[in-house]
């Protein structure tokens, strides 16, 4: 699997310099909210709106899109074709998907119009589909030749994205460490700039670990679930967006890192003391973690329901030692519930 | 990609050979055929029984064969499990598919149990969906990981079937030449045993086109479409089994080529007069050939849903030379309507 090439870019790219013939997939609120999206996606004649979410990686509704699609592609060349998706997160598992099974697959650019897809998603190649409810039931590795990101599409986003864009941008930059860490955990503010300025080292971070582990064969790509697994619970259960609920799940393995006695809780202090933390933590839920028994047993089933689990009910946990430190370790999925517990108690008592 | 293994043996092997955990996809009616694979399926818990053909590889299927098939892996350990696919083509194809996406793919071991598959489809990688009646519209390019040979297996299928697998072992032999067709040539007559000891070497010679292009990126294994163009014609059309219409379509092709002075007519006659030859000529398809205007009409909608067209309605024919040297062309899509027309009018003059 080549890596993608990554490009920055200040505006959209001319659409002949993204390939001969060109299907764009794309986030049907785009055009309505940029004149430049609408202004730019009208010189690319074979055009795929959908509706992102969840529901348009249902593998129940992927019959008929796969059939629209191969009628909207009947006429092109299949050596030529290069499927361009513009859209977040799910936009961009479903049109990587596409790309690759289309005729066996054609070749693929992603213009990530979220943070989230920008940072993290948009990169390593991983493409999904839901199977009834359970997410990414199937799915390819699949990385996109190029990966384009454009400023002033990532900017045109509401205020409220770059909060959800930063969980993934300080996941890791927490597992990297380095200058990343270093300069990241100094800034004051959080705001669309910063993220642009961190965007590469980000990316290059996240590609740093996939190449060990292009496939997700040796485990070693599991570090970048870092918050990830008790940030999908909150994720599900209180149908919160990713990234605020990937904030709050790497504030629960921060935590539970220092109860565990794997972060000093003077490493945790100090790192507390940090702008950016303050930033992070200030988010703290208190109106989440209702920790009565039917939701904790709901909390335990969304768990398992995550693809790492292993057979006798463990789940394998990414702790961190200091930025630039992972430590992962197998525990109970009951461990998770008490900690759980033990985090809300301690946040009622002080 | 990695190519396959392929493992030679006489009975079937025993399913702890196989890998970890085992999830067998086979086709419905091996168990009401063959007291062997039913005893020996048994043994493997997780089952999922199709039922083989072009339904199967319907994508509006798709969704209840998926979820069906996540619940019944529920509880299996994603790194540990493989898939064994226990069929013939369309079996091998849905299978394969299902292998290349499950959790982004997990371990493929292929059992085919027609001679068609045992040659031909099993190998090299491709697995493939229809989308709206159009063949193999979507799919991926993922090798089993091994493809063992069961000669029990494919010895126990209707004497039919053989001349249906003697079409692609022809092929293969003519696009080789050299000892492979050398040898077949001469046989005098068509039968399992027959199959069964030039198996190895029909495989080869297709992993030597396959790895020069496993992916189709430089058109390199499109010689693997010798007979092929018309034969789909003949198959769509008249609803014939595979392996027939491509014996057809190799009839089609040799003559062709002798029309199209590609290969001499000196040749073509030495040909002739090669036993194994006689047998496949002797099927000539007086009952096929149907060239009324409404008939060509719809062979030549057929040919352009071919999806090695080209813009121009022209197709790469496969033509040849003499046994082991063929010769690609680019052709108008009505050369071969003209090209149907008069084998038809000289098989009714001569």
């Amino acid at each position: 699997m080549k890596p993608s090439a990554v490009l920055f870019t200040q505006n959209f790219p001319a659409p002949k310099k993204l390939g001969e013939e060109l299907l764009l997939i794309y986030d049907e609120v785009l055009p309505k909210k940029s004149e430049e999206f609408k202004k730019w996606m009208k010189q690319i004649p074979l055009r795929y709106a959908v509706q992102a979410g969840e529901g348009l990686k249902s593998i129940d509704l992927f019959p008929d899109h796969i059939s629209k699609i191969t009628t909207l592609c009947e006429k092109a060349s299949v050596s030529k074709l290069t499927i361009v998706v513009v859209g977040g997160g799910s936009v961009g598992d479903f049109g990587g998907f596409v790309a690759s099974i289309l005729k066996r697959g054609v070749r693929l650019i992603h213009l990530p119009s979220t943070w989230l897809a920008a940072i993290d998603s948009a990169h390593g190649g991983k493409t999904a589909l839901n199977v009834g409810g359970a997410k990414n039931q199937i799915g390819t590795f699949y990385p996109a030749t190029e990966v384009v990101l454009v400023k002033s599409l990532l900017l045109s986003q509401p205020p409220s994205r770059t909060f959800e864009g930063f969980g993934e941008l300080l996941k890791i930059a927490l597992i990297e460490g380095g200058i990343l860490w270093a300069q990241l955990s100094r800034e004051y503010e959080v705001n669309a700039e910063v993220l642009w300025k961190y965007l590469e080292a980000g990316i290059k971070a996240k590609y740093k670990v996939v190449k060990k582990d292009p496939e997700e064969k040796k485990g070693l790509r599991h570090v970048l679930n870092l918050g990830h697994t008790v940030g999908h619970v909150l994720e599900s259960y209180y149908e919160l967006p990713h990234g605020i609920s990937i904030n709050y799940g790497l504030e629960f393995a921060l935590r539970w890192s220092v109860e565990k006695k794997i972060m000093a809780r003077e490493d945790f202090d100090r790192l507390q003391r940090q702008p950016v933390m303050a930033y992070l933590l200030s988010a703290s839920a208190d109106q989440l973690w209702d920790v009565k028994a039917n939701v904790l047993k709901e909390f335990r089933r969304l768990l398992l329901n995550d693809k790492k689990k292993t057979k006798s009910e463990t789940l394998r946990f990414v702790f961190i030692k200091k930025a630039g430190q992972t430590v992962i370790k197998e525990v109970p999925v009951d461990d998770i519930l008490v900690e759980i517990c033990r985090q809300r108690e301690e946040e009622l008592n002080g």
